[in-house]
């Protein structure tokens, strides 16, 4: 096969972007000119949505309503509202979803009260490759309850299950690599063993239909800063399945998790609802912009989003591979396409160095060390074209730094 | 003696307010027309520079530099700038304090994080006025860690202290009541029998000097979005003394507390310093919110601050006694204004009735069931003029409402 020349490659982007179904969503993000920003799987870009929402957040409701806001402006059930917007993208009926605090918050919440749903059991399977935090925070609430932690290669899972498992800690994606788990298979298998499985959507949600209710999935986090654009360090999700909810028992209770906030009882009695995943006072400025960075999903088919993403890492993969000459970089991202979530990863020992070349010829990347540059894909801004651009600037930049 | 009249009051608040030295310090907030705003004690007022900074946070930092942001605008070390902005306002040295989480989340922290810098000991002594999240999230950590709480009124903690006590947890202010707690006194008795002590200074942080290092107290929380006017459910800080910073081993254990968290070690290792204490990725959009509102304090003397509060309450209540008929309601916060914080807390049957009557005249206070209204005087934007406009009203609204 004759190797493809940029400009084959150049027109094949044209083509594709031409019948891009969501080609029209790009209009809903402030980009800055000349940049090709491929990280939106770390921070999100900003959709237009959040300036006219977040002045008006300040300006009128605290400026003006102040302490009414509460109630007039509905500030106290922003938490479950937000929850309800994000819930049909992980495959949630009602109730299940509520956003508040971080994304490690809510993994130790979820780790204490599930291993308390599994009494009896002594151990937490982990997946092994996940994002450090997750790690540090299961460490701590297994010390706390007693329990031990078997890290393990999500592809053996089944080899180190058994019925001592009390939880089982997925990541769908894996945020070096971006290898995407196979969620149904990992989740029956830990339902073989009695165990709960806990799945952590970070790096998914926005990009792909999930479904956690039809997989029976037990407890899930995700994330709102990345693919669903909500800003910096805007809070995580918490999903617990409505079948463990009356008797799921979170260490953070707090007022806000309360049956009657406002009653202010002396003794923690937890919300019959979802609402019980809650703690403090909800962070209404982050969580406001955040909601307001959601309707860049209006109308969005998460299907056609998965179908976009997949082509972008396609095309991107083509162009590295005919423009890069072989052996300079390693793509350790899967190329089943079927194995993959909205990045892909190209390793090479000058990363870092890679990542800033990269980044002066306009392509916005990141670094993982020691030796990864994550090439993000997120479908509802970035263009076949940009893809295009990228491995261009990939292999000019590697003149530049080898 | 004859009684005040209406007359008498007006005069002496504009007598007081010309002589302010803080009025000028009004012009730092967007506040409503015609409104009296009494509720700084819940919900702070919004300072003028949070709109500028908020719209440059969106569309400079966040729309055009996006990820770059982590460095370039200083975003991964704002929990620390903003914590030593906060610093100087309760009297600690540079390196400990940091903003992150809600104040829930971080006195769950501190108390996991205390008990186990006393091991041997069994028990928790804990302020039974306390803001009940408090007392929820204190069970929750004590039940994870085998310990028991003893709820104490504060007035006879010495009476409950000995030998077995490892954390003792006050509040500087009880929320309801608006009595202030004697700190020097408390931290004494709580060190003579070898516990920590751990202070919630939510209610007073802002409004008087506070002087954690001098007093050797151990722990504390504060929260941002009451008198530091941060926004509505800002994050909250964090205080560990220097001397506890080494071994302060906090359950939350984070990528954000990590010594070297872009390493992605598999293990978890703290930062030396109060950086530990952080947990996820901070909260940009409302930090900067926050921080900015900081603004409003520069150049402010918290001994004035503490001086207006003083007068405000004591002119209010003067007002009240004057216009009020004896024995139509009871000032239940102290009359001895070295008591008192910066609410003045009124006892009605009807309360919840009357706080929506004093909102219809344009006065904002809150309701705390049963039967209490709380008028909160933040010296930065409260007048003496108000405090005698607040009195008018709820004379006013009370024959409304009986």
């Amino acid at each position: 096969m004759t190797p493809l020349t940029a400009t084959d490659l150049i027109s094949r982007a044209e083509a594709l972007d031409a019948v891009d179904p969501l080609a029209h969503a790009r209009d809903r993000f402030d980009l800055p000119l000349g940049v090709v920003y491929l990280d939106g799987n770390s921070l999100g870009a900003k959709p237009v949505t959040v300036g006219p929402a977040v002045a008006d957040v300040l300006d009128r409701q605290w400026g003006t309503d102040l302490i009414a806001s509460w109630t007039r402006n509905d500030w106290w059930q922003a938490p479950e509202r937000f929850g309800e917007r994000i819930a049909p993208m992980v495959g949630a009926a009602p109730g299940q979803v509520v956003v508040a605090d971080s994304t490690t918050v809510n993994v130790f919440k979820q780790a204490v009260g599930g291993l308390r749903l599994r009494p009896g059991r002594s151990r937490i399977v982990a997946d092994a490759s996940t994002f450090p935090t997750n790690a540090y925070v299961v460490e701590s609430a297994a010390e706390l309850m007693g329990h031990t932690v078997h890290w393990v290669d999500p592809e053996g899972l089944g080899e180190v299950l058994d019925d001592d498992v009390a939880l089982v800690m997925m990541n769908h994606v894996d945020y070096r690599m971006g290898t995407l788990r196979d969620m149904p298979a990992l989740t029956t298998q830990a339902h073989a063993c009695g165990a709960l499985v806990q799945w952590d959507v970070c790096h998914s949600v926005g990009i792909m239909p999930i479904a956690f209710d039809a997989l029976g999935v037990d407890l899930a986090v995700g994330c709102t800063y990345k693919y669903l654009n909500g800003g910096p360090g805007a809070p995580a999700f918490s999903y617990v399945n409505t079948q463990h909810i009356p008797a799921f028992a979170q260490p953070l209770s707090g007022w806000n998790g309360h049956a009657d906030p406002f009653a202010m009882e002396t003794s923690y009695r937890p919300d019959e609802g979802i609402s019980r995943m809650r703690v403090g006072t909800p962070d209404i400025v982050s969580l406001l912009t955040a909601e307001a960075a959601l309707e860049a999903f209006n109308g969005v088919d998460l299907g056609l989003a998965r179908a976009k993403t997949q082509s972008l890492t396609e095309l991107f993969i083509a162009a590295v591979d005919a423009l890069v000459p072989s052996g300079v970089v390693e793509i350790v991202t899967p190329r089943d396409p079927v194995r993959r979530a909205g990045q892909v990863s190209v390793a090479h020992p000058e990363a870092g160095n890679l990542v800033e070349a990269l980044a002066r010829r306009g392509v916005i990347t990141d670094f993982r060390r020691p030796d990864i540059v994550r090439f993000g894909f997120a479908p509802l801004y970035v263009r076949h074209g940009d893809a295009v651009t990228a491995a261009l600037a990939l292999a000019d930049a590697l003149e530049a730094v080898t």
